[in-house]
């Protein structure tokens, strides 16, 4: 596959504006593709023909949708080591990563596919009329799930597939019904622009208009604001840094007419350790701790960034543990070398600041060594800095934890009670614990969108049942979750018939059900024909 | 029943800051209990009561919360001819009219009730587990809907038993297990507050929290800005004018945790005539049309006002007989003296600036009766002066609609395209004529919350199927409904546990399925018990 630098317009190509180019993060080289952000008129061309893709697309068939979408996972596969080894120069991620995010980006397209093939996830609700009932006649009333209208999707910098062009977003606003419009995350360019064309020759395979899809690049913020302001534009979604994410939030809602806007954004995920399990299984939670925090040099949204630790049980065995995990590990290379002078400086200023301590550090690079290095880095700090100390509890993006030891039962659950919003929050508990921290569990309910068991919140399953999602800060909208089949409702409204015939009738709703999905009807769901 | 003029905060009273009465539209004077205005210090306190409340409540299994909701509809019924009394003493609504709506309102809460008995609303999604997996083990993943946490709710002026107190509002999201905080609206305390003691009656019967519902006064805009801003309140609901919603949208989007806000704001309610219907039926659709822009004196959400016709099939027999009911109707009374001038105004406007041509005029009340009187109004313009002319296309609260000719078919589609969002859009149409409007029913899709079909928006069925909402600015998230069972879920998010044992589990997600509900295992909707 070849690279051309420029934006997708539909099918036609975005003009060449200023120039840049992707830097590969191993040598901190840039890398030789010239590419061109798009302009605002590229913006306006890409939002008018989503615009003028609604009508034909929002309609088209589930299954002709379904299609689509695997079309689109067919063509990424079988280009698959084209894209891997591109995604490994602009990304620094290990090829081995990238073809399990390859392979969890074409699963996640077939998991829509099949949601909207087999229909029902438009919640079709029929309430039969009763022209006999007094004082008024009762209509007809049935409702369903329509499409939102065009979304923008921003491409993280961390999966630069999953969560990228053809990612999570991507696919559920498709699957919903929506054109959608991707601005590329400017670190991988190049992987941006070979998964859109692919993306683009599946919208002509598919004779659908072109408007479905357009990739814009920029390597500032300027096309991404213009897009999110764009009247054509009617939901947003975002996987980022939470100065980013709260950006468009207000970006949003400033609009003439605000739209709603999904940002996934910072987390730190604590991990509550009850007293049993350091005695019991300290060393299998020290290796299992270990791998999660480091996986993608740690800088997964659902990186486990502090441990509540048991201090009246002792926990200077389980970190001495911890720590020569820490210190046998290597030097790792981030996503782009202004994150990795962000986490450097972050570790730095906790511990000269005197709130965290530095336990253990990882190798350091060679000096010799270009890019965007990092050292892991273990932090402990006490528990009463912790609760006063805001700072603390915020996320450093790499591979980094903060061990903070807990005093006793209350003194964790008055942590937990002070926690913000995160994606997830991890309890390991040996047999008969659990019990006892019912309070701890109904507590991180109202704080986080997961809740785990004995296990690691990093390696997000793609399944029906997935929440990645939880209260602000973690995201902009607690009622969503962005993996998973129930993200497609983040991009669907409803929408209310009264008193029409079937043939004027979606077929979701006609009394027929032609489609033999699942609907409400009168109040019991049935797959059933109705009255 | 006696009313004492303070504000409920839980189970003890407001404090007696500013005093203010309400005034009976009838009459133009003041009733004659002095009410007060919460403090700040009552907000703090139903809001940090309301916070208190959430463990207790939140967990409250369903059939109590059904048997908390029956509770507040039985009280309501046993009190009903206080509480209309009052309503019509403090609305101008007739008796009848009140009595209707304190049926509705009953029902509402029990169908409610009988939502969260049943269960099935929290969409359970159960994933199972492969420990076998390769390359890696999967999890057991299940997840449903939660509460949000304690709601603000505001009272509406036009519906002084169904949106207000124990209204729609409150029902949904108490039935969803949040705690609610009413601002009553300053048109009608007594009713507010008679209706809000039934329900911390009902509070205190059922052994719940007092923070489960408290009730603030206030005749300005201050205590509703405080509450909305408290950090306890995590949603805000609102019907009423756009000014209003979009002023509290802004709030909830500034708050340093935004909260959904949903507002339920403004609509005109489009009618659009197909050239079969005029000759066929013009007698019985102008009597229908009035009736239904008059119902309530024109202070429905839902009023139909604005009127398609067909000028080629000539309008001129139709508008006659129109104009004869309209001039037959007598006087009406609003609301408020406020509402009172500003229909007067904004009719008058529209005329005086040859935007709009009144066609014809109700009877006028007598210059020596006093009182919040309207004249009812029936207004024309043409229909290039409509598209141009935005201001014609804005609600006006009371009883007038506006007719607009169109001249063909694309005149109408283009109508239609360029609408903004609103509730509702009718189409009246004869037999084998929708078949040649399928694009107007598309487009018309696209803008609003509910298309009718040869009826009349008014009147809003309250039904599993029914949505009451729209696209901006007809409410401020065209993703949710204010009516209907669907309008629960305004008041929910998903949570999902990884590998937690079914002891552990909310019953809801159980292995056993010991409720019984319709849940997703593994793609699939049953009720069936899963491994």
């Amino acid at each position: 596959m070849e690279l051309k630098g420029v934006s997708l317009i539909g099918f036609r190509e975005g003009e060449k504006a200023t120039g840049f180019a992707a830097i590969n993060p191993a040598t901190g080289q840039p890398l030789e593709t010239q590419f061109y952000a798009a302009s605002a008129a590229d913006v306006d061309r890409a939002a008018q023909l989503a615009k003028k893709a609604v009508p034909a697309y929002g309609s088209l068939p589930g299954k002709d949708r379904a299609a689509f979408l695997r079309h689109i996972a067919s063509a990424l596969e079988a280009n698959a080591s084209d894209i891997v080894k591109r995604a490994n120069l602009e990304t620094a991620l290990p090829e081995g990563r990238l073809q399990g995010e390859m392979g969890r980006t074409c699963n996640q397209l077939r998991l829509f596919a099949q949601v909207v093939e087999e229909g029902s996830w438009v919640g079709a609700r029929l309430d039969s009329p009763d022209p006999g009932r007094k004082p008024a006649p009762k209509p007809a009333i049935r409702s369903m799930l329509k499409p939102l209208g065009p979304a923008a999707v921003f491409g993280a910098s961390n999966f630069p597939l999953a969560f990228s062009v053809a990612g999570g977003d991507t696919a559920s606003a498709l699957a919903a019904g929506n054109p959608v419009v991707v601005k590329a995350h400017p670190a991988h360019p190049g992987t941006s622009e070979l998964v859109g064309q692919l993306i683009r020759e599946s919208v002509r395979a598919l004779n659908l208009p072109e408007g479905v899809f357009s990739l814009l690049f920029d390597a500032g913020i300027e096309i991404g604001i213009r897009l999110v302001q764009h009247p054509a534009i009617k939901a947003v979604a975002f996987t980022g840094s939470q100065a980013g994410g709260t950006a468009l939030m207000k970006l949003a809602a400033a609009r003439p007419e605000p739209i709603p806007c999904y940002a996934e954004m910072s987390s730190v995920n604590p991990v509550f350790v009850l007293p049993g399990v350091l005695n019991k299984r300290g060393g299998t939670f020290a290796a299992g701790l270990q791998a999660s925090f480091t996986l993608g040099a740690g800088q997964f949204c659902t990186k486990p960034g502090v441990v509540l630790l048991p201090k009246e049980q002792g926990t200077d065995p389980f970190l001495k543990e911890l720590s020569n995990h820490v210190e046998s590990t290597g030097s790792q290379t981030l996503l782009t070398p202004r994150i990795a002078n962000q986490y450097a400086s972050a570790v730095e200023s906790r511990s000269s600041a005197g709130h965290a301590k530095v336990l253990a550090k990882g190798a350091k690079a060679d000096e010799s060594e270009p890019g965007a290095n990092a050292q892991v880095a273990l932090l402990v700090a006490d528990s009463k800095e912790f609760q006063s100390n805001e700072e603390l509890a915020k996320e450093i993006f790499g591979p980094t934890t903060l061990v903070v030891p807990y005093t006793n039962r209350e003194d964790l659950l008055a942590i937990a009670e002070n926690l913000e919003g995160h994606l997830t929050a991890t309890i390991h508990a040996e047999d008969g614990e659990l019990e006892q921290y019912a309070e701890l569990i109904d507590i991180l309910t109202r704080k986080v969108g997961r809740l785990l068991l004995n296990s690691y919140p990093t390696g997000v399953e793609v399944c029906h049942a997935m929440v990645h999602g939880g209260p602000f800060p973690a995201t902009s909208d607690s009622r969503s979750t962005s993996v998973g089949t129930r993200a497609i409702f983040r991009f669907a409204r409803p929408v209310c018939y009264q008193d029409f015939p079937d043939a004027a009738l979606p077929d979701a709703l006609k009394s027929s059900n032609p489609l033999g999905i699942w609907r409400l009807v009168d109040g019991e769901w049935t797959r059933a024909v109705s009255g």
